[in-house]
């Protein structure tokens, strides 16, 4: 059930349809790739993302601040200005010719529902401040949620300034100071969080969904259960010895290509067996995977050969049993081969719970407002790091018909409508009460 | 046992040891990259080895020849000319850092042999021409032995105009041009034979070994048996889904790495299976294995993977036992994962059978001169095009520390000055006879 406010704030989101779409289409014709489209952390792209939405939440009179490393903070101020603030938003950054919606959708959810508390003439108890963050992706500079993490204080100068983003080969100090910004602001409180569980009452994130799960199901929005936490290997590399592809005789041919087969295919079996045989969650992505093109021929024996793993999980300790699964492989199969494997730079973060409360008030918006939401666990968001400073933190998905990162991840506004609808429900009646 | 003349000959050779030496070393620097040496296929620095050996040529007073693709003919004169010559040479050309002495060695064997005769005042009954070719090594334009093929008349205008060099995206004829051959010229002339069985008595190679055989027996060089035929698949290509790493569920993956993984990891468990119980003596190489660099990331299930595949064998039946088992692997692979696989360019050679006469010359000058020669089967050479021509053609390799096709191949001058004469011993013979 509905209370008249309740029903005018819906209204009200429900009349910003057009106006959203356009923001939609804006952005993906700023940000167009080869395919799909490409909004490189600290990137101009990123940075025009980010101009665009601050002007828009200044023109709705919100309280709009950028801060030091260009994020965006857009607050409708509370009546009671010293309560615990709700935060709302997402992240503007994509990888390389990934999909549209990836963050974007999230930002645009949050500002709707800004849009619709002004509309609707509704006012909060507590701040309401949308989020906009950068670095969310991790291809650009090899870690994730850089944005999120410098805000919650849990990333220092140090490790901020020897990030080096892929394609260019500057560091983030660089890329931010090519924005305008200034690093020395940035050095000055890394490590500081800004956003805590004293002043932040509850973090919200709306998302795509990752892979077509509620697509599959024709069900537009889901409630998810917990983020997957994951260990990251960026390279592991095997070397073995470069030789005369039909001269190297059979016993003395150290092939780097069919070490790494070897070990990819043992540790896809064992992971399907862990999965029927432990109900095991885990996920194995083995992402990237090259011979070394400086010395690489079809008449080359392969001396060289590096992938990336990534192998996530809810269940902190079968991430732990899938690494030490890989590392005895490595072991097993370099022993044999005579070849060397190295894992390289480790990254990764922990499973998190989402807030139960949360995801509960979730679920009865979806309920007042007759529309059906999934459960299921989800990948790593920025909402885990929120979470991980100890603030409740949920998400709502959206459905998505190809999955995300790639060119063709795709999304009907209609089913936003309907995500976007319960999670501006729910944080008015947080925001409100 | 030695005739007078054969050891003047012998004795003449080893005093241009030094005279070889500085030749082998001049190149050497002419062509240094990063690692080991570079010389891509009509490229610069193959024309200028070409251009000092021409010198070279002309200073012994041969009769100096560039054909139209600027391969090297030298020819010392026999005393009647109307017999079909005797053909010896190598190649210039070399793969991406690569080793020094594969191809250059048998262009200095064939130079140092008639600079023997020369010195020795033997004059031949036949003429004796050096051949210098381009074009041997396959990863510039994607097939081997260009130079050669061309020469016998094996090779089309239209095959070679569509010939593209993989760095330059070039195609052969913008090359040849660019090193002041005239195209036009190359288009009268490509697909008639230059070297036939009616000129041409005999052809032979000397050239490193391609992995340690020599080397392990402590022996400086070797008569080969047989050259290996082979299937090489330059890009083989498997086509799934790019996702989300973490989001696509476990059941809608379609994952190209895993699937390209399983179908090598299975090969090879074949093809060492076909070793052991038939004896086969195959080789599997993967020299190439690649991501889609523009949509790959840590954090996206691969949608795209490509490989190069290089099957060889002395044994047609084999290595058509080696295509036959690939193809239903890919097949059943991309049933079973719903995936595509795509075997796209196809090229290879037949095994072929090395001249037994010219054999059993090379064995009775290494027995004459009291070394040692081991007998294996070897990797394709241009050796092969000779006699698939229907030139008697057969080799002398040469003991190599760290086998081909990588920049650590190493060569003693000592071990070469003995397989060099073995090799002048046999053509002197030979052409005087």
């Amino acid at each position: 059930m509905l209370t008249e406010t309740e029903t005018r704030l819906t209204r009200a989101l429900a009349a910003r349809a057009d106006w959203i779409a356009a923001l939609m289409d804006w952005y993906r014709e700023t940000s167009r790739d080869v395919e799909g489209i490409t909004r490189p952390s600290w990137g101009e792209v990123e940075e025009q993302g980010l101009e665009r939405i601050a002007e828009v939440c200044a023109e709705l009179g919100l309280e709009v601040v950028r801060d030091e490393v260009g994020q965006l903070f857009a607050t409708l101020p509370g009546a009671q200005r010293d309560l615990p603030q709700l935060l709302i938003g997402s992240h503007f950054d994509s990888v390389n010719r990934g999909g549209h919606y990836d963050g974007y959708a999230g930002v645009l959810a949050a500002l709707g529902t800004l849009a619709a508390m002004v509309d609707a003439g509704v006012t909060p108890e507590r701040d309401v401040t949308l989020i906009g963050m950068r670095g969310e992706e991790s291809p650009w500079y090899g870690i994730a949620y850089i944005g999120s993490r410098f805000t919650c204080g849990d990333l220092g100068w140090e490790e901020m300034k020897a990030l080096r983003r892929v394609d260019t080969g500057k560091t983030l100090p660089e890329h931010i100071a090519a924005l305008g910004y200034d690093p020395e602001a940035v050095r000055a409180v890394a490590g500081t969080p800004r956003i805590n569980a004293t002043n932040t009452a509850r973090y919200m994130e709306l998302h795509i969904e990752q892979g077509p799960v509620c697509e599959d199901a024709g069900i537009s929005a889901a409630i998810p259960t917990a983020i997957r936490g994951n260990v990251r290997l960026p390279r592991v590399t095997c070397t073995g010895v470069h030789a005369h592809a039909s001269g190297a005789p059979f016993g003395q041919r150290y092939d780097a290509v069919l070490a790494t087969v070897e070990v990819l295919h043992r540790f896809e079996k064992w992971w399907k067996a862990r999965r029927a045989k432990s109900g095991s969650d885990a996920l194995l992505t083995v992402g990237k995977i090259h011979t070394d093109p400086g010395q690489e021929a079809m008449t080359v024996v392969p001396g060289a050969c590096s992938f990336s793993f990534n192998y996530s999980s809810t269940d902190a300790a079968e991430i732990a049993r899938g690494v030490a699964e890989l590392e005895r492989l490595l072991n097993t199969v370099a022993e044999d081969r005579r070849v060397r494997f190295e894992i390289g730079f480790r990254t990764g973060s922990s499973p998190q719970a989402l807030d139960a409360g949360l995801r509960s008030d979730l679920a009865r918006a979806a309920k007042d407002l007759d529309l059906e939401a999934l459960s299921f666990p989800v990948g790593g968001h920025d909402a885990q790091v929120f979470a991980k400073s100890g603030i409740p933190a949920a998400m709502v998905l959206v459905r998505n018909q190809n999955g995300s990162h790639n060119p063709h991840e795709a999304m009907e506004m209609a089913h936003f409508q309907e995500a976007a609808a319960i999670y501006a429900l729910a944080a008015a009646r947080f925001a409100v009460a």
